[in-house]
Formats: structure tokens, sequence, C-alpha cells
């Protein structure tokens, strides 16, 4: 671990709140690119590693917040946040940058920034998009929100850790597109794990049929296609030229039916066909299969949780 | 339409039963390759280009079955497919091959296979994993399962519409990986749709958020863990180092919290929480995602319909 200190622009100091899985992969990759890093943790074990590859572990959160013009806060949760950083640590973090990187909804990230300037901090609200070992790699994305000049002031270190992305003044928009994309994650991962059960029902390995959903399949059938109409969501143009919205509740009925026949959670399907029937009662029959999109726009009826 | 009856592999003669978009598009492709193509359908007005570029539009079903050799069926549905053969022509696809490809039950399957053996019809079933436009497309998945011989057979003009997947002699195998691909895929447009809901509802285009969405967050993070972690399905290995199902069920509820404070519906999200609770009741709480694979492969609680 050297300390390029000489080079035009040096590796300036980062603290690390917080090692977990996600911000023991933060620490590691800072550290790899040379930033002076101090690191803290409720639990000081998980520092072990670091420790030995020449992090500093700090007595206290103040004493880890002071040793460096910007922190990146890991922990849980927002409550976890306001639990770690008590009066003493929000005093020596005034004047200085927080980067908040847990998950949550966009009014906590609202809270969070409030909290913050209360406190004379300068607060970025963040979100990333990679399991720990795509840290540091070509192409990961980490989203960032709230004032642009603090994004500005620290991109070159946040790149360290990914590909940078400001998406606005607004510090909720961070968590709410975590919240988007970990929606479309567990939804097709939930798609998978359901098809992959289905065809296990007549005994066909998991590893064989992801040749052909996941590296055939849904390129070309379903990716391809979301991308090229997505316009046609902005535009709310959903012609039913090549396929009506009746012709995939039909298809949904069947899904839902052979998991019956075949023994096998039929929850994901029957919502679907549900969600699909709704955009029938609401107009869209003849319309492509796009317009659910019109039902999600809406909150569910009342009570549905 | 040139018939090259020289060639060493003449161009056999194939009828064409059914023209919905799909089966529109398997008559175009077989005339575009040089097959002599017969066609029939309930509304004999969606013939019109087909018969201008040469095919033939039969009287009757039997008459159309008689023309050739191979008869592709692509009508909406195992029952329509009773309806449209009645017992004439039943009678003339004796000794012929007939190919299904609508959609249904492994269980339909099975009766759709009785049903032609009684008839002395060699029966294969199919499914197309390709929308109307992909069809004659390099790469396009075309699933068949039944005899093995009447697969071979035919196998070389079944390979003009796409590539042809022989799943096994079992004919419910091809509506099976038909059910659970589109369960996939509707899983995945789902989880799009409501993931361009959620972020919509702060302004953001959907053109926009699929760029990130769909090119870049879908094929690094969730494709590749899924083909990655398969084998782990089977043999039923779900380490949690990286990431349990509890911090997957705290990252499900922000989603399902996002969804509420910003008037999007909630009902995917809260399902998928309630499989990963599921999960954690069934122990899992300290495994990784995947697990949800062992709640998918029981029927859901009864009275779930
Ligand atoms: N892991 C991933 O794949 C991933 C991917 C993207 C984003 N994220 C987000 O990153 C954040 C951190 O995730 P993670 O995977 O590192 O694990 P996590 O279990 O969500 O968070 C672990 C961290 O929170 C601390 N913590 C929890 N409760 C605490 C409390 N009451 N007081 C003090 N500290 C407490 C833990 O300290 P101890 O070590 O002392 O328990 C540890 O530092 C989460 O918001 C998660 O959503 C994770
Ligand atoms: N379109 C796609 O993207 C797609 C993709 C893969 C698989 N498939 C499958 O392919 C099959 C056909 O789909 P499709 O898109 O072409 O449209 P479809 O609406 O599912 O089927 C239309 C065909 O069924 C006929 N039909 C319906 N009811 C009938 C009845 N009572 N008597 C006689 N004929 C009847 C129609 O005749 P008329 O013209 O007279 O109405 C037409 O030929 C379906 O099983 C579908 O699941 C479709």
């Amino acid at each position: 671990m050297t300390q390029q200190s000489s080079t035009p622009a040096p590796n300036s100091p980062v603290t690390v709140i917080g090692l977990g899985p996600m911000g023991l992969a933060l620490a590691e990759t800072l550290m790899k690119n040379g930033h002076p890093t101090t690191v803290w943790n409720r639990t000081p074990g998980k520092a072990r590693n670091l420790v030995a590859g020449g992090a500093r572990l700090a007595a206290s959160v103040a004493d880890a917040v002071a040793a460096s013009p910007l922190t990146v806060v890991c922990l849980k949760d927002y409550a976890t946040l306001y639990e770690v950083f008590g009066s003493a640590a929000g005093a020596a973090a005034a004047g200085r940058a927080l980067v908040n990187l847990n998950s949550g909804t966009p009014k906590e990230a609202h809270a969070a920034a409030s909290w913050a300037a209360a406190r004379g901090v300068a607060y970025l609200d963040g979100a990333i998009m990679v399991p720990p070992p795509l840290v540091g790699e070509p192409g990961a994305a980490f989203l960032y929100s709230g004032p642009r000049e603090v994004f500005a002031a620290h991109r070159d270190t946040l790149a360290r850790l990914g590909d940078p992305r400001h998406l606005g003044s607004d510090p909720g928009l961070a968590v709410l597109h975590n919240a988007a994309l970990l929606g479309l994650m567990y939804a097709t991962m939930n798609g998978f794990l359901h098809a992959a059960a289905l065809v296990g029902s007549a005994g066909v390995p998991a590893a064989e049929f992801a040749e052909l959903a996941v590296n055939r399949f849904l390129p070309t059938v379903v990716d391809a296609t979301l991308v090229a109409q997505a316009p046609d969501l902005d535009a709310g143009h959903y012609p039913g030229g090549l396929g009506t919205m009746e012709m995939n509740l039909n298809a949904l009925e069947h899904i839902a039916l052979t998991c019956e026949e075949q023994g096998v959670h039929a929850g994901q399907p029957l919502l679907m066909r549900d969600i699909a029937a709704q955009a029938i009662r609401d107009g869209h029959g003849a319309s492509n299969y796009l317009a659910v999109f019109e039902v999600f726009k809406k909150e569910a009826a009342p009570g549905a949780r």
C-alpha cells in the first residue's frame, strides 16, 4: 500500500464506516487504489484484514470521521446511521462530506439530508448497484443524488469504487433508483427460480435450463424488446397488432394451470394473471402487454398489504 | 416462389393451419424458403397476402392436410385444435405428420398426443419461443417433444422456422418449457415495467431508465449471476456469505415501502417479500437469496387461487 502523495491528483484520505460484506469491499478497493483509509465498525474484529493491509482502525466514530475530508458510510439502514452517529460524531462531521450508501426509501433519504444539513455536513445519498465482488470492477454502477458540487468535489475518489452517476440534486433519487433496480432484479431472479422449479418438476436440471433461459431467451426475446419499446411507455402507445393483452392473459392462465398440474408454487403467475386482467378491465384488452405499465403506475387496491 | 425439385434436398410441401400473427409468420417463412405452402384459416381473408405470394388456400381442413406430408398447426389453444380438426380432417391426417405449436399445459399435450395416436397421426408437440418478427431469424428457439423419429423426419423443414430443439419423447416437455420460459419473460417484463413506473413517479423517462436497467444492470448483475449459480440450485447449496435471505427481506421491505411512498402498485414487491419471509420460516434465513427456489418447488398454500 503506497501513498502516492507526489502524483498530480494525490489520493485523498477516506474513512469507511460499516464493515459488512459491502463496507469491506469498499475499504479494500480504496486501499488497493492507494487511498489512506481509516475504518470503524461496531464489531472491530471485522477490520482485521484491512488493518493488516495498512488501514487505520479508529477508536470511535468521531475519531474516524475526523481523519478524512470524505466519509463513506455503509451500514444496514438509516436507523443504524443515526444510532452510530451520536452527537460527538455528528459534530466531528461538520464541514466534511458524508456519502451514505445504505438502502432505504426516498423519504428516509430526505430526512437524512436534513439531519446532515442541520449539522453542517455536506451530504450525498447513494446506492451501490453491484454485489461486493464487483466493487471497483469496470462498469460497476454507483448512483448518487444530492448537491452537484459535493458530487463534483469527490467524484475522482468515488470513481475508484465504480462508475459514479449523479442522478440529480433531489437526495431521494438514488434510493428510488435502487428500489426500482432491485425490484427488477428480484422479479427476474424469482422468474428464473420459479421457471427452474417448473422444468425441475419434470427432472430438467437448472444448470441445463439456465443456458436456454438466461443465455439465449432473455437477451434476444425479452431484453432487446424492452429497450426497443421503452419509448412507447413514455408515449402511452401500446399497439396490439402482434399480440394482445387478451392473448397474454390466455398464456398466463396456461402458466398458472401448468404450475398446478406440476405441483409447483403458483403465486407469481396468479398475481401476473390478475394484473393482466386488471389491465383488460381498465380497457387495454386489445393493447399489447406493455399496457400493464398503466396498472403499475396506480396504487394497488387498499388492503393489499 | 420456385419449387426447387431438382436440388438434392427438395423443399417438401407444408400445410399451415391457423393464420393469426404467428401462423402468418410461419407460412411466410416457409414460402420464403421455397416450400410449396398450403394454408387454411377460419377467417380466410387473412390468407390474402400469402395467396398473392403463391400459397394455396385450401377449401377445408381435410383438403389442406391432404396436400402435404407435414402440417404445422398454430391455433389459439388445444380446444381450438379439436374444434378445427373435425372427423374428416382427422381421417385425412392419418399416416401424415402433425406439428402442433399452440401454448397449453403438459396434460393437454399428452391428451393431444393420444388423440393423434388414435387416428394414426404422427404427432409432435412444440412451442415457439420468439415473437412473430423473429420467426426464421438465426437463433430463434423452437422447442419440440414427442417421438424422436417424427422429429428427425421433419427436422430440415422445421429448421426453416428457427433453431429446432428436441427436448425428449414425453410430449408434455415443450409446453412445460414454454410455460417456464414465458413465466420468466412475464416476470422480467413486469419487473421492468414496475421499475419504470417507480422511477417514473419522480419524472424519470422509461427510455432513459431502460438504458441503465436493461442494457447495463440486468446483464452484468442479474443474468451473469444466475448462470454462474444455477449448479448450486441443483445441489441445494445456498451459502449466505455475501448476503443473506434476512438482508434480502430487508431490501424487499424497502422496495414495498418505496412503492407506497410514491403511490405505485406494490403487489409484486409484497408477494416477493412474502416468498422471502416463507423461505426464512422454512429455515433459510442465513442462506443466500437463491434459497427461494425451495419455496417455489412446493405448491402454494391451498386457496391461493
Ligand atoms: N451485500 C450486498 O450485496 C449489497 C449490495 C448493494 C447494496 N448493499 C447495501 O449496503 C448496505 C450494507 O450491506 P452489507 O451487505 O454490508 O450488510 P448489512 O448486514 O446490511 O450491514 C452490515 C453493517 O451494518 C452494521 N450494523 C447493523 N446493525 C447495527 C447497529 N445496530 N449498530 C451498529 N452497526 C450496525 C454492521 O455492523 P456489525 O459488523 O457490527 O454487525 C455492519 O457494519 C445495506 O444497506 C445494503 O442494502 C448491499
Ligand atoms: N403471437 C405471439 O407472439 C406468439 C409467440 C409464441 C407463441 N404463440 C402461440 O401461437 C399460438 C397462436 O398465436 P397467435 O399469435 O397467432 O394468435 P391467437 O389469437 O392465439 O390464435 C389465432 C388463431 O386461432 C384461430 N382461432 C381462434 N379461435 C378459433 C376457433 N374457435 N375456431 C377456429 N379458429 C380459431 C384464429 O382464427 P381466426 O383468424 O379466424 O380468428 C387464428 O388462426 C398461440 O397458442 C400462442 O400462444 C404466439
